[in-house]
């Protein structure tokens, strides 16, 4: 198993041990080593008082690529801290995509970068994820 | 109708109108000029792999707060960007308690500080939201 | 000594051995537990092309305060992130009052902020820093 | 003059016409659309109580960078916001690199990422800088 077959098996074991995936409909576009791509469909029961996506929920989703990324090599890893830009808005029955890279990995400090948009490629948020690997593994290889 | 009552009436016309709240079981426990306290309990759908909540909830409800307090003086406000610091983790059945304070309103720009703790005042998350105001009203007075 | 004088003692020996307070101009108005109120006055070397204050400037100091906050206690402590909102510009000859709260402490793990304002009183910025307790001590008691 | 002409044009523009480029030794190594790289060498002066280069400084230095990529297009730009993650320390006489990249820009805002490294390639932060377009231009063409 080669390191992007385990961060695709990584990513695979989260979302089916997490409550939330499923809640969100989550799905796993394609996942890599520093690599992870996933895409949600907004709901109504996602929107704010504005009908548009809820910052909230677009976090969560990307926060969620952050959370797979981070892991990927198998080294159990929570987030210490995050921020949101939001760029743009989304609406009922949009698809919104998060990429997230990994930028830097130093000692048990990690950083990973997530953009969200629309499947039509609007930006809808940037996303910054900092991690701290805190021992153990996610899956057992 | 003074600041503090119309602080009120703007978030429960907002947890209202959005798809979110009732969806997330947000409770309002206190809505005044310049601050707001929610609580939402942990069900199984808003936990992690780890079994514990997702940090995407805790950022979800603390932005809730943040909306609330922003749109207060009900000048419509969006979030421009945010902030958070995970300090601690929770388990499904605590409820998280989320204390929002404006800390700064200058022009069109404001920052609201949002504490999450659970009910028994353990410390979640520590919260930062920088809004703008984009013209209009959120409740018609 | 009590938490206060401790917090005192400690920010005059971080200003004295650093290289960047006196190059800046720090003064410490007070320094108490979780606690501190700095100043600084700008001056022609501190402004970027538009001649107000450079960003990194008001970062600066803020970062300064947060961090005689987050060592108050005398237990070595450093910087793991901070975010900053800019809410007002200042010129040549204002002074900067930069004023920090511990707001959360959780294992080793601590959350200062910070407000930047003008002497007079105008909003400059609001810092949040995140930092973590690394072991030893800052002055010998 | 093409874009990447102007990008390098703004930067040298904005350099000269700062206070606290020539007091921070700021060098442009490079500066087209969207991109920029400088460098700093640590001075005695830009150190904190532990003989490590203050965050302030680190901060000061891709605060720069991302002034100069988020002006690039000539059209006037000023800082929002801004996060960084602090992930490894530095010494006198070593010298800092900043990269800045833009990521987005929607409308009137933009997000810049800024990686510094030592000019040896250890890590030493990651910054992420929203800016907004206030009308107006930098230079005249």
């Amino acid at each position: 198993m080669d390191s992007d077959q385990l961060a695709s098996r990584v990513a695979d074991a989260m979302l089916s041990a997490e409550g939330t995936g499923p809640a969100w409909g989550i799905l796993i576009e394609e996942a890599r080593a520093g690599y992870c791509r996933l895409s949600m469909e907004l709901r109504d029961d996602m929107l704010n008082g504005h009908h548009i996506a809820h910052g909230g929920m677009v976090f969560a989703l990307a926060d969620t690529a952050f959370a797979y990324v981070c892991n990927g090599r198998n080294q159990r890893s929570v987030a210490a801290q995050a921020s949101i830009i939001f760029l743009g808005s989304a609406e009922a029955g949009e698809t919104l995509v998060a990429e997230g890279q990994e930028t830097a990995m130093t000692g048990r400090s990690g950083v990973t970068r997530v953009s969200v948009k629309t499947s039509g490629g609007r930006a809808i948020a940037e996303f910054t994820g900092y991690s701290r690997a805190i021992g153990g593994a996610v899956v057992e290889i």
